[in-house]
């Protein structure tokens, strides 16, 4: 009796509801705000970003520009935008450059009789030449900046220039000890050169003390003689400061094998979520699909990568189409060129007043903190307001100052530019070294960071909301 | 020659200085805001809350008040903060429970034929009951919550309630999910025996899926029966459901030797930096001492006694002696009894009123995100400035809600409470179980933790500084 009672007021209910339903048109509609919310929300209940990520580092670990591995994340990329939905999937081509690193970076200590030290762990930076294959002996000499090798004068001739400056661990924000401190991963190889040094060594970019190398860019110039250049582990560099005090003579033999190839052609991978009210108006959502070839790049850039996929995904699976057309595109070549970056904002140079907003994922995987924008005024305040749906998960706050290395070409045209923002006192702690795995990145982080940019990125996507452009500089 | 040049140099810049030193009468002074910057600075370059939390674990792993573990941990307490240069530092008794976790806490499906479900992975909760030592065999129920065991009637009657209601995964703030399901471990042994129940199963006390099982704190009521009650892992429970799901009647043998014995002495630690112009004011700074035993608290709460040691240290390291009195005070018994708390209130009733602020880390070591406080009106605006030290780091937020279980006593009775917060998403992972380890503790995460408390503190310790107490519910 109790059952049939309760299957005729389900029913009732149904014909009431039902009737509503078709005379008010549509049932209740959320709110944006609670749009945004249950984006996040989905995110951290049945999130797929760690699962993207599992996915792209299993198919594509190693993925250095111009490399076979590049070309298959292309080729992951493309069918992961297509089985989740995304439209106008496509690959927009680029040609990349194509450092090979080779199989042999020692460093060794010719003296014999420092047995500890025999071998000190190093890694070819990004770029560099090779030594002579038998190796290239040289005394070294240490300095902490440009200016105190300047100063050396001759003293530095026929030297390995050993670069030794740590990033400041007195910097509240890491990204500012790094700022501080890779001038000598980038330019290191040109200053040793311009002072007569035979060959770069610089102390890894991290704030950690450990044996993991971190590689990285670095440049040569026109009209400056190339030489080696490698960084070596922040234990490593102690090891060899203090034994340098010990034996200011010692003498070291540098062999690598790394070189640098012909250009070869790649791409960024695109897809959409066409918009329902403003199709011509673009959010992009963006990320660097290659990585350094030392780990295999899960925070850098796999993360950014699982985030923006999963944003787009996340907005089908809750049933809020955007607007605006989001648009996902994982850029080619970040680490060692940006030729994705300046062929996007070629191939797309008669739509770049269209695009709305543009954000970048590129500082890991870690737990979110909130968002970065050139934005000011009205619209800085507009963007805040649509971080209020991740209130309570410590990801809420808009910051100034916005933008990763592949917007810049969008932002020196004036585009509005954002950049998701997660905690980064853990971050160089794996940037471009061996720690860069699956295991560093935690499930529920990653999740939390892609709904947030999905809720963000959904609301800048409304049609009726008015997002200014920064002022041009 | 240019060495001595260089020498000559440095000489007349002493004198240079001493003499301005001397007819200025002292150097020029830092400013507030300076000097809560340099203590964070200086925790990041040559913190000692990992070392702290290092020589803590090594000691004393096993910290579970009434234990031989908990003594340890009060004698290396009292000679930590001596060495650090602690003042009047002392123990303070109090009488704590002594619950026994014994040696067999087994969890077996009965039946033969379910060869990977043969034993589930389960812990006592602190304060059951053992079970008969042949164990105690019974049917199973599983429930979602007390409501839907109250509806089952009779259908509960001699069987194992399994619990089985998990963490809200949407929940953006983890600490809202533990509230969520929390009843479950604390109370549903009393709602178990209520329904006619022999025993308790409780879903871990996690938003991960994985075997580790969460203890924690359980009650008994006067007038109910006594049942013994057990947490299973998240992944465990999962299992077990399914197993019922085929197969309603399973029969399930638990096995547990744990026992309550007599009270036995124990007590809080505490140490001071003399206050300088204010010395009877009080700024507190606490954390509990004592740990669940399964992993080694290193989280909960090492962290947050390497956090507070460390404050004080720091302050001690810079050269800032407080104007107030910085006491800090290691608590006994917070996880099963809050009985240290509740001494200290009585110890010290008679200088409540002079306890300027209280704060307290009981959260973890995670990276930090701020602190939350009871204050309001111009002392929350005020006590808003004093993180201003920590922008750049994402620790520089002051969030509505303050104090921790040790300091609800002191709460109850009007004092201005705060507590630490550090980054929330990981902590259940490991709070409670064998992750929580060192290894799962980042120093620099820790260090800055310690940095800014430091900071915090030694502002509100300016014997200037108006603090008004919260207006009294």
């Amino acid at each position: 009796m109790q059952q049939r009672t309760r299957a005729l007021t389900s029913f009732l209910f149904f014909v009431v509801v039902s009737s509503g339903a078709h005379a008010q048109a549509a049932p209740p509609a959320r709110t944006p705000d609670e749009t945004a919310r249950a984006l996040i929300q989905e995110s951290l209940e049945r999130g797929r970003a760690y699962a993207h990520l599992q996915s792209l580092l299993a198919a594509a670990p190693m993925r250095l520009s111009g490399s076979g591995g590049a070309q298959t994340a292309v080729m992951w990329a493309e069918a992961t935008m297509k089985s989740i939905g995304l439209e106008n999937v496509r690959q927009e081509p680029c040609l990349v450059p194509q450092w090979i690193r080779g199989s042999t970076a020692t460093l060794r200590v010719a003296s014999p009789d420092e047995a500890l030290l025999t071998k000190l762990p190093i890694v070819a930076l990004g770029g560099s030449i090779a030594t002579d294959p038998a190796g290239l002996s040289a005394e070294v000499v240490e300095v902490q900046s440009f200016d105190e090798l300047r100063a050396l004068g001759a003293a530095a001739r026929g030297k390995l220039v050993f670069f030794n400056r740590p990033m400041d661990p007195r910097a509240l924000d890491p990204f500012e000890a790094y700022g501080g401190a890779v001038d000598q991963r980038s330019r290191g190889a040109v200053e040793a050169a311009k002072a007569g040094g035979v060959g770069a060594i610089v102390r890894s970019m991290t704030l950690r003390l450990d044996d993991f190398p971190h590689t990285g860019a670095m440049r040569y110039e026109e009209g400056v003689a190339q030489v080696p250049s490698v960084a070596i582990s922040t234990a490593g560099a102690e090891r060899l400061s203090a034994l340098l005090g010990r034996q200011p003579r010692t003498r070291l033999t540098l062999t690598l094998d790394c070189r640098t190839a012909e250009d070869v052609p790649s791409a960024n991978v695109v897809g959409e979520i066409v918009g329902s009210k403003a199709p011509g108006e673009i959010v992009l959502l963006g990320a660097h699909l290659d990585a350094w070839d030392i780990g295999i790049g899960a925070h850098d850039n796999g993360a950014g990568c699982a985030h923006v996929l999963e944003a787009a995904r996340l907005m089908l699976a809750v049933g809020a189409r955007p607007e605006r057309t989001v648009r996902v595109c994982l850029f080619m070549n970040e680490e060692n060129g940006l030729r994705g970056a300046l062929a996007y904002a070629e191939t797309h140079k008669d739509e770049i007043e269209r695009h709305v907003l543009a954000l970048e994922s590129d500082r890991g995987g870690f737990a979110p903190r909130g968002i970065g924008t050139n934005a000011t005024g009205a619209t800085f305040e507009r963007l805040r307001s649509f971080l209020d749906a991740a209130a309570g998960s410590g990801a809420d706050r808009l910051f100034v100052g916005g933008g990763g290395a592949d917007l810049s070409p969008l932002q020196r045209q004036g585009v509005l530019c954002c950049s998701f923002l997660p905690d980064a006192q853990r971050y160089f702690d794996v940037h471009h070294c061996g720690r860069d795995v699956l295991e560093a990145v935690h499930p529920r982080e990653l999740e939390l960071g892609a709904g947030v940019i999905a809720a963000f990125a959904w609301r800048a996507a409304a049609a009726d909301v008015v997002l200014e452009r920064p002022a041009k500089r």
